[in-house]
């Protein structure tokens, strides 16, 4: 599934972006006005292959949650069972991921791509048919290894979890949605998201490391450190993303790389959140890169390493709101900017049908 | 109105900020994940004098449209025919801010402060009962005067202008809008945006003044120059804002203070768009210090101005895209922003409530 996926991703179409930028040029305001909308607008038309391209509605927001073996090093202080705790809350509503998905008309979809602790969920809660969020069970395992012991997964392994991605974007697009965004759900989980950006990037452990939630001096040494012995220990090659994925990556990285992989062979859009969904990125461009076509960077995350990425990738992001939340959070707010650089195209009047003179 | 609209301006409600603050500690995220969406929950409530504020719902966005005296001088290579086409535009339901209004769910209302030529517009368009974009005949003059020749306006005029802003603030306020938005139109209105933000900040007039709709090089010099023969020959005072606002403002700019005033006066909040907002907000602030708690900075216009003036406010934008499009689409863009801040209050789950382990 996942040759065929890489092998069904290819470039935006050109004659969709001529028509976009044409079409800009003919609406009622100044020539480049709307900024960086402009662009996005005949990207977009590039990948959907029309234009105006769909208004990218509905938005689903997938949350792939997991947990991480490198927890045992102390490289954050919170407690693992938050990561099942948190998934519970998503379920009931509770958590900013559903606040915010409600206000955008999202639907939230949450999946046990790795969890390491038991969910304390209602089996009710996993009625596809319920009204609000709703919960796949796809456990490739209960969290990952230590990397700064052992490879974090087996390939296969990083495999079944890309193939989960692939196979919940085919889900949501079969279902309608317009637009995908990431979201993601494991306490610990920016120590492999900066292993896997300073393995794929080139970049130095202590540039590609952030704070997370929020550590101390001194979490935040020991998590620098961490990263640099993993990355000492596998000597991850870039050339072998799959590889790289294995050594240091989390089973809701590897998911996320494929949901990127399954919206761009899809063509359809995927807004990305924060640097769990910045460090997949990288995974699904290493492996096809003509998947970037169909990535929007949804917000600049203030860690470190989602800067790294989207610069690797060459994604400006949307919101700079100094966010470090995940769960998909800031996806959400960027996603009406999305919404709206494509209903430009839709709906507002050209010069000469709104009889407006011209400079 | 003036006056008594000043007087009732007042500080923010520090009890309401202060449980803002204890509330957004114990909601299920890490303390600060939120970014600036934090401090903007505590704004809103201390301007509300609760907590949480209310959600900033339904969102009215009021388009005062002028046109200037300054045209003549050959500031932008737009005919001035422009701004009452666009007028037609909006009643039409066809410019961008009607597309983003209509994606925001936020009405718009369309204020002839000052429109010089006639306005191309079916009389139908004004029945106030009717669906869609309603146009306020509220006509100062026929555009101002040339600032480079004499005062843009008399003090008489500017008065009834910010009066005419502060009544449909009240007006929309009334009617039930939880936020007000900010939008102009006025073809030529940069020019008095820079003079006011240079005269109001002591900015020098090469650093204040952009290029609009974008500009040639030589008219950029032009218009440079403009501004600075407009503040030689008028030297206004910032100690008088009535007097700095009739001799280099616009009726547009004179309206939004009057709007900015009147919403902070209701203690509701109030979204700046562009550079044209900025400046209003500036004679606003210069006006009623304690104004600056209603506002909201939606985003940094490519203008160099805007980041000026709000630097003076002390105010940080949202969204920063490179819009320079003005109508209120930069504030529509941010409006799902400010109303996911507040809803994060609402709606959010805290650590006990959910039964989330905290670290």
């Amino acid at each position: 599934m996942l040759e065929t996926t890489i092998a069904a991703i290819g470039p935006l179409d050109e004659p969709a972006m001529a028509a976009a930028r044409d079409l800009q040029a003919r609406l009622t305001k100044p020539a480049g006005s709307l900024g960086a909308l402009e662009e996005l607008s005949v990207r977009l038309a590039g990948l959907a292959g029309a234009c105006p391209p769909p208004l990218p509605e509905p938005a689903a927001v997938a949350i792939f949650a997991g947990d991480h073996g490198v927890h045992a090093q102390g490289v954050t202080p919170w407690p693992q069972e938050v990561t099942a705790q948190m998934i519970a809350n998503f379920l009931a509503g509770g958590a900013v991921v559903n606040a915010f998905a409600r206000q955008a008309g999202a639907s939230v979809t949450v999946v046990d791509v790795g969890v390491a602790t038991p969910l304390p969920v209602d089996p009710d809660a996993t009625d596809e048919t319920a009204i609000g969020p709703r919960l796949v069970a796809a456990n490739v395992r209960r969290g990952t290894r230590d990397l700064t012991v052992t490879a974090a997964l087996t390939r296969d392994e990083a495999r079944a979890a890309l193939e989960t991605g692939i196979r919940i974007a085919g889900d949501l697009v079969d279902a309608g949605a317009g637009i995908l965004l990431t979201g993601d759900m494991g306490i610990g989980n920016t120590t492999p998201a900066a292993a896997l950006i300073a393995a794929l990037t080139g970049t130095d452990p202590a540039e590609a490391t952030g704070r997370g939630t929020g550590v101390d001096d001194e979490t935040y040494r020991r998590k620098v450190g961490v990263v640099r012995t993993a990355l000492d220990r596998h000597r991850p090659d870039p050339a072998d993303p799959l590889g790289v994925l294995a050594a240091v990556g989390g089973l809701e990285h590897a998911a996320l790389a494929g949901l990127i992989l399954g919206a761009a062979a899809r063509r359809v859009p995927v807004l990305l959140d924060g640097v769990i969904a910045a460090s997949a990125a990288l995974v699904a461009a290493a492996l096809a890169p003509d998947a970037v076509g169909a990535m929007v960077a949804g917000h600049r995350s203030a860690e470190p390493g989602a800067t790294v990425a989207l610069r690797h990738l060459g994604l400006d992001p949307l919101i700079d709101l100094g966010l470090r939340l995940g769960e998909g959070t800031g996806a959400l707010l960027a996603l009406p900017v999305v919404t709206g650089a494509v209903r430009v195209l839709h709906e507002v009047a050209t010069f000469d049908s709104a009889g407006v003179s011209e400079k």
